[in-house]
């Protein structure tokens, strides 16, 4: 599956960029902002490895991963001040990408390991968000998927359609297919017009 | 062991509760609610499951606990202005009930894989507490386990007396019944007459 | 290995010392300081026996690394006010020691689980540094290793030096020494001369 690790190899360079540029502004060192872009990157599918127990988690055992991210983190540092500018759009539709893609991952990868659907979406979800999660925890802030708009959603969203789908006997890749592009749509769709989950009565 | 189970999940009703409405209070949106009250019901459980290597940890492999965590943060969702005008002394109450349980279900878990007496004991605490740690973390506060009144220390009696109980070659049962109520009786004490653990002095 | 135990021993006992302090300061009470201690002492090897799915992670398997952490904690408990007074150059020394030695056991570990050198060093770096960024997620601050000085930095040279000469055919016992001096030079080194790394330009 050549392309398959190309797509998720982008996804990890993605992530990696996000969260060593949050590093750079919160005026963290060279060595912090390449930690945080790693955890970025890769903590969301190393929780779930090691939930699944698979270790050393995948993204310890390629070192393609680390290297893209620790590589994503040095050109971030060297050139903070001019990504600050990058197109609102652009980057969000890089995030939004990154997330469905994880979170399409992360659901596949547990239904190997025959978890009931259930939980199955949540694998999707942890996938998708942890490493943002650990970022803002190392960051010491509350994490933004906790508060903030329509985000886990869209990721466990497209990581229950892909296993709908495959429930209905679809073949795998239309499955992946159909929940990258709902998660991908829903959370842009969620951007552009200020959407927000409820909280609680009070 | 279907009574086993019952408790367990009531256990689990109970954390998830709190953990919901706690995060309601903190104002986050619905997912944030079901996310906090998932951690802090499960959370103290899959650490312990992560450490003895248990892989996936019971509460994924058994789609009831997250089942149960997720319907309970709902109903704290759709209900939460009248559940915060529950009475005091049947949370704490509750609350001391969960506690108890999950720390010698814990500690008897850590028994079975042969760990010695010291660290099993631990692995209980870390199971009755270790949810609403997270809890904490997530939330961005200092654990309140860490600061406050006589709440580990009870996790960690209940778990040495159901330990003690079954080197004296008492039946298991009793020794669980012995570590939950002790567990359950120094809990209300403390709350009771507002007892605190010493700090260093200074 | 009688003697490396015995190092290892001190490594866990200097840090459980220093993260007990740093409990006692922010005023936790003594069941805080005692886990503050223990997390700070053992964090960074039980995060990196996870990873490597060396399960239960050893210091859960040997019972004595938990009593010298709470051993140690007790002390700092019961000593605080006098502790507080002791030479700075001493706890640095100290401090660099614990780092060095644990950064270099982490790299060794995780070559017997045949990681890419890559991967084995940030394995070395998270032994060394892992138990201070849960001591400072517990105690809801910024970790110190992600902000500050050259200390993850050193950690990750020892690592890197140990593995270097590994390859390199030396005998296992030179690799270690040199490791160890390596980055218990770079780090006393960074601290007399104030040396900080660069931060992202704005």
């Amino acid at each position: 599956m050549k392309s398959l690790i190309v797509i998720d190899l982008m996804g990890t360079a993605v992530f990696a960029a996000e969260g060593a540029s949050t590093a750079a502004t919160a005026r963290l060192d060279v060595l912090g902002i390449l930690v945080i872009g790693f955890v970025t990157a890769l903590g969301g599918g190393i929780i779930r490895d090691l939930l699944l127990g698979y270790t050393p988690p995948s993204s310890i055992r390629d070192w393609r991963y680390g290297a893209v991210a620790l590589i994503t983190g040095t050109v971030v540092f060297l050139f903070h001040a001019s990504t600050a500018d990058m197109n609102y759009w652009l980057l969000t539709s890089l995030d939004a990408a990154g997330l469905s893609l994880f979170a399409v991952a992360g659901v596949e990868k547990a239904m190997e390991f025959k978890l009931h659907p259930l939980l199955a979406v949540m694998m999707g979800g942890i996938t998708g968000v942890g490493g943002g999660t650990v970022r803002d925890l190392l960051l010491n802030r509350v994490p933004t998927v906790l508060r903030s708009d329509v985000y886990a959603a869209a990721a466990l969203l497209g990581a229950a359609i892909t296993i709908l789908c495959l429930k209905l006997k679809m073949p795998p890749t239309l499955a992946s297919v159909l929940g990258i592009v709902s998660c991908f749509v829903l959370r842009m769709v969620a951007v552009y017009n200020h959407w927000n989950l409820p909280g609680a009565s009070s």
